[in-house]
């Protein structure tokens, strides 16, 4: 068995997709069908609400909400709630793939089809030394961050959240559909 | 001349640095100074108020501000007068830079130092067929896409929008010494 292929073996075993949105799951099983592929990492796309000391350190972020569907005003005013000191921001988070490649060439096959998919933001994320294993990023470009409020006092109107969560909710509808077309397009990769 | 010198030629004809950012011109200087490197586009990072028919449709976006530097609540203001039909974004947006680089090596050495520099969201973004020519994009993870208003109502309050500014005028300057990282690190590639 190949380095590769002995990875793909680690990553079958871990992998759960259970939890997985119908159009995810059905993309991660058909990648992971395909020799020379396997999928290491995922999320379907979602609305945030974290709580952070200082921008740019996400890594100390606290996630109080979190949602991969439509979300409400109430919805997000009740986990605000629960927050007390730092920034509140709310996100708006393109679907995220992770996906193993066994070769440049197929790494770029993926990477098209993503791009004409629509998902403009893909990239090659890193390669092996000896360029067997090239990790392949799909994202698209739909995406909010929006600071709401510090310390417990929010600076955003309810009418301007109503706003802001009508465009959240409308992108997760978005990238639905470029997940469909996406997985749809990975037939050409057999 | 290869091809890749051939085309490092014509972008070296196309460049124009007098606009850039003191921290920008200097990367791009170096970078294009070192054989089988070149640079192709790039922006220090920006403040940049668009409008926009609907979400995605970035295309179709009209610029009606632009600021490489720190902006004040009033010159936003001003700029949001002119616009009177469809979606007001604030968008606060990382450096970006795109490099040729001749072969995947180069490209993986120039890889890691942006990503140790703090331009975490770096990438490769296309291969040529003969995986010769070889597209790094450099970029941060500082980012903001707030929407503001719509057909000339204004959804976001002055404070709030005050608040919005301050992160994204920190943002600025908190790239502004990932560049200068950056500049310093790309010694080792000489």
């Amino acid at each position: 068995m190949s380095v590769f292929e002995a990875a793909k073996k680690r990553a079958m075993e871990r992998l759960r997709i259970g939890g997985a949105d119908e159009e995810v799951a059905g993309i991660i099983e058909r990648l992971n069908s395909f020799e020379g592929f396997f999928t290491t990492s995922s999320c379907s796309g979602r609305i945030a609400l974290i709580c952070l000391p200082e921008i740019g350190a996400k890594r100390e972020a606290e996630f109080i909400g979190k949602w991969h569907r439509s979300v409400t005003k109430e919805e997000v005013l009740e986990a605000i709630k629960t927050s007390e000191k730092g920034e509140i921001w709310l996100l708006s988070q393109s679907p995220i793939l992770h996906v193993a490649c066994r070769s440049l060439e197929k790494a770029k096959a993926l990477l098209r089809i993503a791009i004409e998919s629509g998902f403009k933001y893909s990239s090659i994320k890193a390669i092996s030394k000896d360029n067997e294993k090239v990790v392949v990023e799909i994202m698209s470009t739909e995406r909010m961050d929006v600071p709401l409020g510090k310390d417990g006092v929010m600076f955003c109107s309810e009418s301007h959240l109503d706003f802001i969560l009508s465009k959240a909710n409308f992108m997760l509808e978005r990238v639905k559909e470029k997940l469909k077309r996406f997985c749809y397009g990975l037939k050409e990769l057999k």
